[in-house]
């Protein structure tokens, strides 16, 4: 293909996704597909000569499109949401385009340069605490990671680098068999994944009836396994976990892992983003005492996946466990006198895409108060999802709403709430997953689609409430 | 941003994408700023407002092309080259727009379905054995990872996990006291930092004359090893090292690992594309040993970043060690009676993107014969560039020329090759990066970008003699 065709097929692809986002509310959002549905549609073996763009624009609708679940669909409301928007596309169309590989400040000195700056700006935007920032010109500062697993993997094995320097008179492994992590039961669970790979023995704790994890719970927790001559070393603190968006007490919590030398990660991923609105910063309060933060501006700040946020106190506890040295890597005009991170000594991998290019499309096509907006209205429409709730008493909300997640569910046991997803999201019409939070079964209304209107809301209260009817009275009926 | 809006700066983007390639080889593809020149260009913090497409458009040439290293322009030979493709972008473009995330099979079927078929294809087209692939209908498989880094770190990862499992007599900690992992001193750095993040240690082996790790030499440190009571556990061979691109001897080490029940990786991260030609087959012989295998399209296969593709022969390695279950992740129709992979157990993340649509596009757009003549393309500019070497006789090649990249250097000592580098560099010209094997620098030419002619292989070895001219010259007068 050659730039011409690229203009006109690029353009081409432009046109479908506008479209596709115009007619969203038309596509149902749950595909209705068998597993194996797609290799029966497509050739066993990949074609020998070259396709057109047309033959495989043909295929769009009738392969892909039928077997995908729209995320973007004003009518889904699982998971937690995906953010994405128009700015952030069109800057990522030119970060692939551009196609570099950002490992050091010479393989792409504008990446390195734009993802300091990038990541000083946002953490102003959530008011964190000086020490963070690279412009206190101390040792803090941020990185863009893909995602929060990332994040919190890297934290994870930072703070066991730093116990086994702490314990030279232990070999790595028994020290690593005495190593505790802690995190709550609600935890998300890249956080007791990260354990798992680090090979840490990892606590999950109980939480308050909030589904918040209190200091006092953790108090315990270390007083027990020092006891037992075992290592307290890290903390994965919550604020917004997955099943509710509960927030762990960080100004309990902080002071603690500060007073046993703990590592104490904040995972913000969804909720830490609310905290650019001052009303909502409360969120976060307690970050002061955090190691290591990370919010993912792909879930709620409109960057489109994958950007994790990270920011950290003190640098060199990361790259004293990332750092690589090799040849072929030195190839820095001021290898040693750096004032530039080198940034693939912050992360797993070596290579790392110009993520930071369009995180600076976003931030000044939405500007810190579209993006306080964008907000400040999905907080608004989980509520007036709570309210629909609250007024048909059949129902009952399971947790308190304060973003832009609802939890609730049919007033009556976990069978009958399995009962009631099931046939919401057979009859497809709008997409929720449930969860279980303390044995208790419930569902979710999830609100992060960028183009959700207070009408989507209604539409969806109305399905649930029919699914509801549908379902009482065949219960009636089975009983009579 | 509006639909509407979507179009029209979509639109201007992909023209701006198209002119940038048109036009690339009137820039210099090396910046000149200094660290620290970009945060002088923007403000302090973010925008208040909303700024339009335009203003952001305006500081694109000013604030972020200025410090850009041009990985695709025609006289960029640096490190190991980025595929990139037109059609790619395309289907990246389409990837974005949908911001799905496809953990399980129910979070968004098609990207589950289609990256199954995608992997057997890619297998098919390296004519990997059955084993490897899906519809053998028996333990292997494919999966997308997104780097070679990831890709090596899942598989040590899952070798330590088989170690512990089979060590059941001590503590997670003295097995991990005991393991080592090996690969060759030449080995990419993402293989010793995986073995770092797990916490193994890992002996960096010698290599033969031609760079290639060889079977004596591993059977020697496996018998060293085992007499101390240590477990060896762990292969990561290459094919194609970065420094220059040597192909260790996996039909020597392959029955080595599998006699003593070693796991052994290969990681083909740029060299193993070149399999899909038969010509080129012999690059990965021996590959039938492997326990995983890896090579990234985004190297050699004309998919943009980022797409690392991984192969196991008993995918159940994997996926016991990087399952963990929780409730709000079993909303699968079929949870445990299920054919299709749950791919967020075969990798770090929870989280993934629909990066099979953009492989679709490749495949289907090139065709397998316009991916054979790519790589044949480049391997004939390599050699073209080989001759020019030879044809001066002052300066030599250092390791054998096969694929891509071509490993020269002024006959005389690393000093002077150190100053070579520098001073093409400096000029800004053509952008090469140096290199260090068994204690020589020398410098690497690395053809990958997809529009490079003949006539920027030429133009690249000019300028590097003009500026080895200069050199000599100035050394001459030095020394008079």
């Amino acid at each position: 293909m050659d730039t011409e065709e690229f203009r006109r097929y690029g353009t081409d692809m432009v046109n479908y996704i506008a479209d596709y986002y115009d007619t969203l509310r038309s596509r149902l959002p749950t595909p209705d597909v068998q597993e194996g549905y797609l290799r029966k549609l497509i050739p066993e073996q990949a074609p020998t000569e070259a396709e057109s763009y047309d033959d495989v624009k043909k295929d769009l609708e009738d392969v892909i499109m039928k077997g995908v679940l729209h995320w973007r669909s004003p009518h889904f409301h699982g998971y937690i949401g995906i953010a994405g928007s128009f700015p952030a596309l069109i800057g990522d169309m030119l970060v692939g385009a551009l196609s570099s590989n950002s490992f050091s400040w010479v393989s792409n000195p504008a990446s390195t340069e734009l993802e300091v700056c990038m990541m000083d700006w946002l953490g102003q935007m959530l008011n964190l605490p000086e020490e963070f920032l690279f412009s206190s010109g101390g040792k803090g500062g941020g990185v863009i990671q893909r995602t929060a697993d990332d994040s919190v993997l890297v934290a994870i094995i930072a703070a066991r680098s730093r116990s086994i320097r702490q314990h030279k008179d232990m070999t790595p492994g028994q020290t690593l068999d005495k190593l505790v992590a802690y995190t709550s039961e609600e935890a998300h669970s890249c956080i007791k994944k990260a354990a798992q790979l680090a090979l840490v023995t990892i606590r999950n704790l109980p939480t308050d009836a909030n589904f918040s994890l209190r200091g006092e719970t953790l108090a315990a927790a270390i007083k027990e396994d020092k006891s037992k001559g075992l290592i307290p070393f890290f903390l994965g603190a919550s604020v917004g976990t997955t099943s509710t968006i509960a927030i762990d007490n960080l100004c309990e919590l902080g002071p603690i892992c500060e007073r046993e030398n703990m590592w104490m990660h904040i995972d913000g991923a969804y909720a830490g983003s609310a905290a650019i609105c001052p009303e909502l910063r409360y969120v976060i309060n307690g970050v002061e005492y955090s190691t290591s933060f990370c919010l993912n501006p792909h879930k709620w700040l409109h960057v489109n996946k994958s950007c994790s946020a990270m920011w950290v106190k003190n640098r060199e506890f990361i790259t004293e466990a990332f750092s690589v040295d090799v040849e072929y890597l030195k190839n820095h005009k001021l290898h040693g006198d750096t004032t530039m991170p080198d940034y693939r000594n912050w992360q797993i991998q070596l290579s790392r895409p110009f993520t930071s290019l369009k995180v600076w499309f976003v931030l000044r096509m939405f500007g810190v108060k579209g993006l306080q907006d964008r907000i400040r209205k999905d907080v608004t429409l989980a509520k007036e999802f709570e309210t629909l709730v609250l007024g048909d008493d059949r129902f009952e909300i399971v947790a308190e709403v304060n973003l832009g997640v609802v939890c609730f569910k049919l007033k009556g046991d976990n069978g009958l709430n399995r009962e009631l997803s099931k046939r919401i999201n057979d009859d497809r019409r709008v997409y929720l997953t449930p969860s279980i939070s303390k044995g208790v079964f419930f569902l979710r209304f999830v609100v992060t689609v960028h183009n959700i209107e207070s009408s989507d809301v209604t539409y969806a209260w109305s399905v649930i409430q029919e699914q509801a009817d549908l379902l009482l009275k065949s219960q009636v009926n089975a009983a009579s």
